[in-house]
């Protein structure tokens, strides 16, 4: 049997003066030493996945909710690290005591997929075989192989069944991709802002994010050092896919045309930052590049790229035909990343594959990133998903 | 009086076996001597505007169309420059004889820009002072400058009045900015899928573009040698901008997850080309960086943030109030770059500002280019705004 350890023990302790915050939490590591082999064939000796978790595990092992990241998410979710840290996670407003996923009913886990950058295995961590970073090297990853880590870590904290598997976006293609693996594991499928295909337009954005990190010089080949690396063509990916996660109408709101207070003159004679959007987005692209490894965003933009459910599987109907879990799916009106006519699709599907689905469409001006926001909505629809009775399995496949 | 003159003399001789067509096409340059003093305050001791002409100018010189392109458009519009180019003028389906804009009636004018790079005078052109390319000590263009500069070239083809100016996109800012700058001369206006303020998202789209280029370490502060330059950063700024020309719907129905056939597997375990897509937009980045300047794209693109007619005259009724012309807005339903409603918002300022002004939307799923492309349908439209009979002119403002 394979080692697996818990390098840092303690997690999810709630400060008193943090009600509704799951508090200061502790990131932990799964290591697995057991070799893992990769859809595309290529093996690894083992790797690590850093995951967080809020809430306690119930004896049955049946409380347990997952949440799946978006592609430049990470497993610190909810809860802050140190008191003064100034944001908490990425899902903080959704995910807590008393919060539309309560952590005082459920055990939440969230995990840094494999691949990324921020603690579980990827291209930057060290290749055993040459002591250098992967890069390159690395196996080429797949929402797949995300979620055959994620099962390992599960089995590993003692769940035994998932009351639910949560997430947005690339998050959403994991869901998905879980209730098809592992039908009598996932109860709930909760899947946002997402799509079962990536479509041309998406494979676009994602080319030109790549080209423009491959382009740089300082990538080369994905050979570079840690602190250094294609930090000029990762900020423009970044800056580029940021438009993509807003929308037209709340750019308009948030920035319109307004200038920068230092702006030169009102003209914008200069090619300078001259509009407030300008700065906000090279803001973003500027911290991107201080916190996301560049061949990261390579695979993970690739993993995205080959997820097609109907073509791996025949037909999304055949995908979804061994599926036991219920599911809600939503989507948001403004959203053109993953328009909600490709989430509705999702639900569709699992209807026409006889499963229990369900389809919300939440009207919103914010984009791709609304699933992020705060939506007293959203948060409606979350609870009443989770907190209501879960039937029995009955296999309705026709 | 300013020295003027016509480098190239003849053009527009139409082949017998061209029916349909303008036939073969000569470039001609309009020199102007006299110093031009843009709307920045800079000033060029003279400047080339590169056209053509297609059709004849009749006695009374009130038969002129002027078509104004769009940001990487140029003067070519129709015809060809050889009997063997593989593809004619960029409008060539909407103008010639018996067309939409039709040549046996109608004599058409197209200028290349001013800071544009294909023959009229821009970043690329020589600066008298110092021998070498102005680079970014070229003076800032704005859609104002380029439609006085027109202007000289009108005046001096002999132009009386514009029966009508039509443009899409950037053409159509300019359009509009003809009518308000010279209203007794224009009497007719044709924008399509056009806006008159560039909001936040498309100023975010140019930014990123400008910075792929700016920070092409090939850029070098805008000195470069003529074949060289920021070739990496301008392919990828176009092959951004290109996605925002299409849309969702006619990328996946053009494209979709269709496989390179000489891609190496049906899994697309590689950064390199995959998909189609992928290649359509890696040729679209190539060829343009053999037809355009760098320095060219970062001036436009800031003309193009630049515009916004309700910030230049208070508001867009008050810009639109000299207006004499009647207007013909055309929106694309699927056009995400310049959006309907910001079309609509056009026609209807026309409107309160008691002008005689329609708009038209087609429904299309081609994105913003619907208006470059084959449609039955906008040549009606062209055709019956251009044949139905001219009112006198009577001022409707209020």
């Amino acid at each position: 049997m394979s080692k697996m350890t818990d390098v840092q023990e303690t997690a999810g302790s709630r400060g008193p003066a943090a009600a509704g915050s799951v508090g200061i939490v502790t990131p932990r590591d799964f290591v697995c030493d057991q070799p893992f082999t990769f859809k595309s064939g290529q093996v690894l000796p083992g790797f690590t996945l850093r995951y967080e978790t809020y809430g306690r595990l119930n004896a049955n092992g049946d409380n347990a909710i997952l949440i799946c990241h978006a592609l430049s998410g990470d497993h610190h979710c909810a809860g802050r690290h140190h008191p003064d840290d100034r944001k908490p996670g990425w899902w903080d407003n959704l995910i807590g005591p008393g919060k539309a996923v309560d952590t005082d009913r459920f055990y939440v886990i969230c995990s840094n997929c494999l691949g990324g950058c921020v603690g579980s295995t990827g291209p930057s961590s060290i290749n055993p075989a040459t002591g250098r970073p992967y890069g390159i090297d690395f196996p080429f990853v797949t929402i797949h192989d995300m979620v055959r880590a994620q099962k390992m870590l599960l089995d590993h904290l003692g769940v035994q069944t998932l009351h639910t598997v949560i997430g947005g976006s690339m998050g959403g293609m994991q869901v998905l991709q879980w209730g098809i693996l592992y039908p009598s594991f996932v109860r709930r499928m909760l899947a946002m802002a997402t799509t079962a295909r990536e479509g041309a337009q998406a494979i676009a954005f994602n080319e030109v994010g790549r080209q423009a990190i491959m382009q740089d010089p300082a990538w080369n080949r994905g050979d570079y050092p840690r602190d250094g690396g294609p930090r000029v063509g990762l900020a423009i990916a970044r800056m580029m896919a940021h438009i993509t996660y807003l929308s037209d109408a709340s750019m308009d709101r948030k920035f319109g045309r307004r200038r920068k207070a230092d702006a030169a003159n009102g003209d914008a004679y200069t090619f300078d930052i001259q509009f407030e959007v300008e700065s906000y987005l090279r803001h973003q692209g500027q911290s991107f590049i201080n916190r996301f490894d560049a061949n990261s965003y390579l695979y993970i933009t690739r993993a995205l790229d080959q997820f097609d459910l109907a073509q791996a599987y025949g037909s999304l109907e055949t995908a979804f035909a061994p599926v036991q879990a219920e599911t809600l799916v939503v989507g948001f009106t403004s959203d053109w990343l993953f328009p909600p006519d490709q989430n509705r699709t999702i639900a569709l599907s699992l209807l026409r594959a006889g499963k229990r689905a369900s389809y919300a469409e939440l009207s919103t001006d914010l984009g791709h990133d609304s699933f992020l926001l705060e939506s007293e909505e959203l948060y409606a629809l979350v609870r009443g998903f989770l907190e209501r009775e879960h039937e029995p399995v009955v296999d309705f496949s026709i």
